[in-house]
């Protein structure tokens, strides 16, 4: 067992405060990472204030995790100390099911084991990456290739694989056209993911107050979804619809967006339930669906990917102060991030 | 031209009666076809009590048309006097759109001319099977193979498509469990055609009426979907549902039944919305489709796979009369028919 500085939440809601957790000792297999970065996913604010399910607190949260290893397990044989390393959504999984033998770990059936708010198969608490270090079994552990920073690669864990894997999945490349809903923390990789893969790529965003920052990543086209007319000259159009947005949206005027088989693709989980009527599916033989982050062998390769093309994300770097975490947790609700906010966890005393 | 007598609906919900339409003269091009039998679709009730867009009245229903080449204009190539043809939903397309061009002509861009209750390119009204003889471009008739009676052929042309074509694009067969929704006049074909492509085959019914028609027709399994534990048992189970009732469903419950990259296809369009929640797609990258009747190239492959595993619409044969027509509608609204009515139209006196 090792002792760790964290930034947490005692109690749903409250303010972030310094503290400590204890970290499990290195087992055969786990590697000691030294957490450079850990980006801010809104998700962490829908956690820390148990807008979801009933949170264990107190709250480590974190899911986008960056950093060096410290140490390795005798066992180990992917990692060596100094390798850089990330750290995703889930820190182990069943390894039997059908899913997890798929390579396909975020769908396991007996339920992966989340970063942080969760529990371990030994029903110990997991605790994220708004920490100093963090213990985890090398299949868990993501390599972070040479020539993406490791501030701008911490995103890449959640964000940055939760476009990738539905770009990759529904087939976006050369000759395909593909919209990405929303220019956030999630849309702002789609777009430069989507771009280097070879797509044609529009976003559809409320306003064209980022239009600049779009086309600068990568993205063709920019249209405002506040503007009727967007829907009118965009019918049709789309191969694929990767819609990041976590809000209730006008499902059938998106869909009218698609062509014959084209798929709208959710990543975004709003809190309510959206409507659709049957017709705007049939009519064209679309798809509306939805992914959920990837896998251990699919982030590799996403990680490997933007490695290749020069991808990272649009930080923002935050002090590990709680004050300063709390003031950031505010602007992501406002959206007032270009485009995410990572913490500088080397920085945190302890 | 040449007149054809005709069952039809002088006005929204009137009652039927004997009348006759003006078929065009037969062009280059054209069949002139003795329809033997026309089936009795659901969507026909719709159209002739206008509740759908407003309707052409006097209407002639029928999409449903099986029957015998009884001449042909001098270009046509493809069927000579006496051949055993069949017409389906439509009559004629753009040919030219990126969908007719892929043979989807479905989804013609132009917008396919309809059977009956549209207008041709020309603005000529169309009428539709419940008739003696109708006259139809060469291109848009298909061939009923040898080895399936015309009276079961006649629904294969709209309910067979329509659950032949999801079975087909979303991959049905060996190795795949397949659910059916509803054991209708749609879903009694589900069931045969996906049972003939090798799938495992489970008809999910309100009740347990019909399980013994179901067995008989192929299923392997059935189940009711008033049965609570229904939905517990199969939960994660389907590689592919296909819905064939046109009525909202509880979308969230019939997901869940679904693996890992499963879909469900509706091919039953309900009047009113559907609501769903995101998570029930994104929890097992699950997706939602719809599907409308098939391409002609793919219609033809349904007859001929449909001749070489025996495979005809079980029907109930009415005689081409006024009263009975209207009797059969309302047996239809409440679902009382196993499970395709077809008319003989070769009995229509004129």
């Amino acid at each position: 067992m090792s002792t760790t500085a964290t930034l947490s939440v005692p109690t749903p809601s409250a303010a972030f405060e310094t503290s400590t957790v204890e970290r499990r000792a290195v087992g055969e297999h786990d590697v000691l990472i030294d957490i450079a970065y850990s980006g801010i996913c809104h998700s962490d604010i829908h956690q820390a204030r148990n807008e979801w399910a009933e949170g264990i607190f107190p709250m480590v949260p974190g899911h986008e995790i960056a950093g060096t290893v410290a140490e390795v397990g005798p066992g180990v044989t992917k990692y060596a100390v100094g390798d850089r390393v990330g750290v995703g959504c889930f820190v182990d999984s069943c390894r039997e099911c059908e899913n997890c033998r798929a390579g396909e770990e975020q769908y396991c059936l007996k339920g992966e084991v989340p970063t942080y708010n969760g529990k371990d198969y030994d029903g110990v608490e997991t605790y994220g990456g708004y920490s100093k270090q963090i213990v985890v079994h090398e299949d868990y552990t993501l390599g972070i290739p040479e020539g993406i920073e490791l501030d701008v690669a911490a995103p890449l864990l959640c964000a940055g694989i939760t476009t990738y894997s539905p770009l990759h999945h529904w087939g976006a490349g050369p000759g395909k056209k593909v919209a990405i809903v929303g220019m956030g923390g999630l849309g702002h990789l789609g777009v430069k993911i989507a771009a280097a893969m070879g797509a044609e790529v529009t976003v559809l965003s409320q306003s064209l107050k980022k239009e600049e920052d779009g086309r600068r990543l990568g993205a063709d086209h920019y249209a405002a979804t506040s503007d009727p007319e967007t829907f009118e000259s965009l019918a049709g159009t789309f191969d694929l619809i990767v819609n990041t947005v976590a809000a209730t949206l006008p499902v059938d005027k998106y869909l009218s967006l698609l062509r014959l088989d084209g798929a709208m693709v959710n990543v975004g989980i709003p809190a309510d339930a959206d409507t659709y009527h049957a017709f705007s599916l049939a009519g064209m033989r679309r798809s509306l669906a939805g992914s959920k982050i990837g896998g251990i062998r699919e982030t590799q390769e996403m990680l490997d990917f933007c490695a290749e093309h020069g991808i990272g994300a649009e930080v923002e770097v935050l002090a590990p102060e709680p004050a300063v975490i709390d003031e950031a947790y505010e602007r992501v609700v406002g959206s007032d991030v270009r485009y995410r906010f990572v913490i500088d966890m080397a920085a945190l005393e302890g």
